[in-house]
């Protein structure tokens, strides 16, 4: 079974994953897929997949069949696994924890080659609902603090399978970064009894340098301190601190300035790496005053040495008011 | 003049290095350099970096010639510039000041393809000397609160030019990373008037299986929740809370430690890329009782995906005691 390690110094949790060991002699392993070869993701594979968890299928036909639009799948090589107690455990003075958790993958779109930023906004609001769909029933069991959501795209942002998915991983603890993301925003809010996103949004709005694109629900800014030429964060305008709340308006709305957005960043930049997370409030927390749910998307432009990983320092070439321009720039 | 900016919700500071601008079209931006090209870098080249703030010459040759062990340049494309005022400034609801900093060059033998893990422990020695003189001298500049040195080797670590180098960047501000773990040390000591670095030291050699090698001053072992596989830290056993208080016979011992633990690390894998940055207390703070200063090597050998320096979780195959284990098995 995997384990959940903690950092003594940072309290920074890292997941010990022995079902991906490696030898020494394994090592470099950044290798690249062939596109000439088997795909476990294109429909007619499925019995390559461990049997689904979720799906779209608009002519009912059988679970791990053919004739889905989205189709949700425990990751075959996962990094937590579902089964099992959450045992946690002092090693010294040193605190380990049972890697329990699920991890899944999204498949987007039946077609291999589709990408995901030209899937037109109906196909995408399908892949939005599959993560609602997804977070919400993985809510239900107790063992989980957190469903961190997220995409690869392109081998430079770590994407290993070319057909167009994004991973989704339950797990027992708060990731360090919405643990300080909850903890900055609570103090704001004690301070000024507003939530810090909203006074974002409204400044942004009002000053309007950052603006990349937005419609009547939702905003796509480049935010004052990015750590990476053309970050961008897509917030909803009204407060809200967790992502499945959403409707079906609210969707329909996202969708089509999430495509907006990736279109104007793939105007930019021709094949475009990069990486989105959902940032959302934990399992169970209710409606947050405090916390605002968003996405945040980062291309994989520039290289991260380690001295930026690893000093949480980052130095970014780009200012975010040029490269919202760029982005505005964009026909659309 | 490039900017410092911190993002209103995690406190996390960036540098918007204007100097280093770029254009989209001039994106992606890893470029590899030809290794048959120009190297500023070596002996009789000195014109063509700017002039040395440090060099070790036991000839006693004139500044900018050749005739030296180790030389130290401002970098030619700062992040950081060191001529201005530091000014701070509120942008609405943001936070901003100017980018006031030192960006320095550490070229670390005359040789161009002489690689760092290879130099003798005296050759090494003269490196963490220059480290030392750099950092005293910087101190000196009340403008700076914390000196980062850093090293990328190899161009998937982030290595720019071929020639063995490493950087020094000296910020008004302290690095976020620097900050969480002097935090979290701090708060071990509140409760148990104990550095916890010395903590761990202790438990570590008690348990032999995560120490990869040691001598009379220091020791090199994989922490137990280490972000990527090989990940090892070398610390002083003795308490010390500042790099630059290290005298002539520890820098030797680090030396002779710092040399055996790269080369277990190249037995494992060759030619393996990697990082290491110095921590160590921020400038003028005097022996801190609750910090200890120490190296941390990371090598590059797992995709870092958006997912893992976005969310700070890391996901690694290789537990630590395996690792150690291989490392040890090592002929030196």
């Amino acid at each position: 079974m995997p384990e959940l390690r903690k950092d003594p110094v940072l309290g920074r949790w890292i997941i010990i994953s022995k079902e991906r060991q490696k030898r020494p002699t394994d090592f470099p392993v950044e290798v690249s897929r062939g596109s000439g070869g088997f795909c476990p993701l294109c429909p007619g594979n499925e019995s390559f997949t461990p049997p689904e968890v979720y799906a779209a299928r608009p002519g009912n036909s059988p679970a791990d069949s053919p004739g889905w639009d989205v189709r949700v799948v425990p990751n075959k090589y996962p990094a937590l696994v579902i089964e099992g107690e959450l045992a946690k455990e002092g090693v010294g003075q040193f605190d380990k924890m049972s890697g329990i958790g699920a991890h899944e993958v999204v498949i987007e779109c039946p077609d291999h080659d589709e990408r995901f930023s030209d899937l037109s906004p109906e196909k995408m609001a399908r892949v939005f609902q599959a993560y609602k769909e997804r977070i919400l029933d993985l809510e239900k069991d107790h063992r989980f603090q957190y469903v961190m959501v997220f995409k690869n795209h392109g081998q430079a942002a770590g994407a290993s399978l070319e057909h167009s998915h994004s991973q989704l991983i339950a797990l027992p603890i708060l990731p360090r970064m919405i643990v300080s993301e909850l903890e900055g925003a609570k103090s704001h809010f004690n301070y000024k009894e507003r939530c810090i996103f909203c006074d974002i949004i409204r400044q942004e709005i009002q000053q309007e340098e950052r603006v990349v694109c937005q419609n009547e629900l939702f905003i796509t800014i480049t935010p004052f301190a990015p750590r990476t030429p053309f970050e961008m964060w897509i917030l909803p305008k009204t407060h809200r601190s967790s992502y499945y709340e959403m409707n079906e308006r609210e969707l329909e709305a996202l969708s089509e300035l999430f495509r907006e957005t990736l279109q104007r960043l793939c105007g930019c930049i021709k094949n475009v790496p990069y990486n989105f997370v959902l940032h959302t409030g934990p399992l169970r927390s209710g409606n947050l005053e405090y916390y605002h749910w968003h996405f945040e998307i980062v291309p994989k432009l520039t290289s991260i040495a380690g001295f930026e990983w690893g000093s949480g320092f980052y130095i970014n070439p780009l200012p975010p008011e040029e490269a919202a321009a760029y982005l505005r720039q964009v026909e659309n």
